[in-house]
This record gives structure tokens, sequence and C-alpha cells, in this order.
């Protein structure tokens, strides 16, 4: 990391927010969380983080509808913060979010993709506001590991 | 932008070959149509433009054959244009396309993804020529935002 | 390419492994196997590449288990790797792995994902070492072109 940093600060941020980033999820394979080439950060799909210890399992449409697929991809985005708060050191050294990508776990029918994502492009925009703006691309899926509802995976550009 | 700009004019060329862009469409959600860092273009993923006023809706297999998708791909190419063109103030300021993804919502025994997506390569390749030329990976998904029969997003290298 | 090169051998490294790449397989479509861009290449999405002349063709949890996905991801790398070496001229060009991206062609229940990609991320590994490690994200689709198990792409730094 050069000496530009962000003077806007997201740690601040987080806590005027009353937001505790979760424990830093391992990744489920022989891979890593991030890695940085030049100014881009790329991060592995990251699930939703586990809420009071049990971790989310199951397909938007039917065990989850949509307001909770939009909790679900707020806590899969608060999984992304955490990882990369501690990979970063901080998450002032992200300069901006470039592109978010959502695989939502659904049925055939489920038509709500895009309500889902606002759960975390929203929490990005509430944090870093103009720097937490991104292209997006969301698909329903037909089955992710472990039978997890969702998994978002991220590029952004950092100081 | 900076002054050096694409000799080849791919605005003569869509008149050429009598393309008319559609109307630009908006975000779904909260995010931007495309982000641009350093020479790097990121877009959005795109559904198919309205036909006579009607938005494609429905699967690939049992609502819209191959032959079908092939224009669909077509269509949400040029919505994927059309976005470009606005946001980069004219398609001369492109370079090159690196990467096309598709994401095609289909039945569980579709096999004719490949042809589908030559309906956004061909057009790619029609108006650009070799900077048209790009890598591509495509899926059979189980389900899209509002039921649309594909989405198309891209990467690409601008002046 | 300029003169900097791997001082490690990946070649040697595949001699060393009883490791032979298989034929390049051809794209799909309207499209190309790989994209250069400043430091960065992005590849085509790639499937297992035949055994015994025999395409692998069905589904993950139908016709295919997890141990048999695993040796299909390290099939899918392989003619990945083939592909690198026959476009980057060697393989000795390639700085590291930055991502590696899997669709799984799954029932709707199949959850072990992460398994079968490690045939593909221990591979990369074995060979490359460290430099092989990457981000990764996997999903299981509803269907691929011409019925094929899996599909592979990634994208790397190269000197």
């Amino acid at each position: 990391m050069n000496e530009l940093v962000n003077e806007f600060e997201p740690e601040s941020r987080l806590r005027e927010l009353g937001i505790v980033l979760p424990p830093v999820s391992a990744p489920a394979g022989n891979y890593v969380s991030v890695v940085r080439t030049g100014n881009l950060v790329f991060s592995s799909g990251k699930a939703p983080a586990a809420m009071n210890g049990i971790v989310p399992k199951g397909k938007l449409g039917r065990e989850y509808n949509s307001a909770e697929g939009y909790q679900l991809a707020r806590l899969a985005c608060l999984d992304l913060l955490a990882t990369l708060a501690k990979e970063l050191g901080s998450l002032k050294h992200i300069a901006r979010f470039i592109e978010l990508h959502g695989s939502l776990n659904t049925t055939a029918d489920f038509e709500d993709h895009a309500r889902v994502l606002d759960g975390a492009s929203d929490l990005l925009v509430e944090i870093f506001g103009e720097n937490g703006l991104h292209v997006r691309s969301v698909i329903g899926v037909h089955s992710l590991r472990n039978g997890v509802p969702l998994t978002l995976k991220a590029t952004l550009e950092v100081y």
C-alpha cells in the first residue's frame, strides 16, 4: 500500500451506523480470499455470515422470500467487508468498488433478484457513498456449495 | 478520455448496417451501468431491449428456441452498446472488447448456448471487426430478474 | 512479452508430475480463447478435455459424483493450461493466477462444489506453487453448452 489513503474513514462510518463486522470466514477449498494485481483487488465468492451462530441454508423462493433475501445479501456483503478489512489492513485503502456479482440459489420462477442484491448494494453506498457505487450482475443458480442461499464476489480499486 | 480515438467510426458502421440503437435501459437497482478504472471499462448485466414495446420474458428451450435466442442475444448486445455509447460519449472511444459473459435462462436440458451467444458476438465483430473479438463464457441459469431470457455483461478497453 | 520470465519452469514441473497437456480445444463460437490487456490475461470458458476420445457429458449429482467431478475439474484445467501454453508461447510467461471461476452443471440439491473445484485449484498449486493460488467462485448452473458437466475460466497476470 502506498501512503495515499481515503480521507473518508469507513471504519468510523461503520461505528456511526452501528455495524459490527462478523468474524472473517475461511476459504472453502484450496484458494485465497483476496488477490491484488496493480490497483485492482479481486475477491472470492462469499456467503452470508452466520446469524446467531446459524449458517443460512436454503433457496430464495422456497425457504426465503425477497425481504429475507435482502438481509442475506447484506450479511454476505458484511462477510466480504470483514475479509477486505483483514486482508487490506483497513477499509480505508479502498478507493472504490468496481463490480459486484451475485449468485442466488433460487427456484425456477424467482424474479426478485434485483431487490435481493440491493441488500448488498445499499450497504456499500451507505458506507462508502459514491465510491461504493458499482456495476452489478445477478443470476439465479441451480445450486451452491453447502446449500447456501447466495454468494457475492467483488472487484475493487485500492490505493 | 484522452485525444486518442479509434480512426474507425463505429457509429458510421452502425448506419451502414442499418442498425439503430435502442433507448438506454435504466439499472434495475442501486448500481450504475458502467465503471471505468484505468483503461478498463466494466458493464452491468443487460437484458434484451424491448421489441415493438414488448420486453422479452421466458426461458430458452421453452418459450424461445435457439434461433430466437440468437436474436435475443443480439438485442441484449444492442442494449449494451446503447449504454456504452451514452456513458463513454461515443463508441469510438472503445479500443477493443475483452470479455463477454452470457447468462441464459434455460430449461435443464438446453444445449445450444454457443449458438445463442453468437447473436451478440457476431454483432460485435460486424461493427468493430478484430477489435470486437473477445473471450467468452456462457452458462444456463435457473432464473433471472423479472424472468428475462438472458443477460450479457462485458469488459472492454477504452482510449 | 518482455524479457522478464519466471525462473521457475512450469513445463519442467509438468514433466516431473508426468502430466501431458491435451490438444488445444477450439472456441465453440465466434470468439477467441485468450485476450491480453496490459499484464492481464482473460480466458474463455473451458470444458473438460476428452478422456480416451470421449467428451464428458452429464450432470454432477446424477451422471457424476463429487470424486468424478474433482477429476473433471482437473481435466478442464488441463484444457485451460494447454490453451494458455499455446497462446502465450509458454507457461513460463505466467506471473501468477488471479481468479478461477467454475460453473458446474448440477442437480438442484448438489452441495459439493468446493470439493469439485479443488480438482482445478490443486493442479494449479501443484504446478505453479504460490503463484498458482487464486481467488475463486463456483456456482451450480442449470445447463451448459452441449451438456458438458462443467466449465472453468481464469484471469491471470503475465510477464
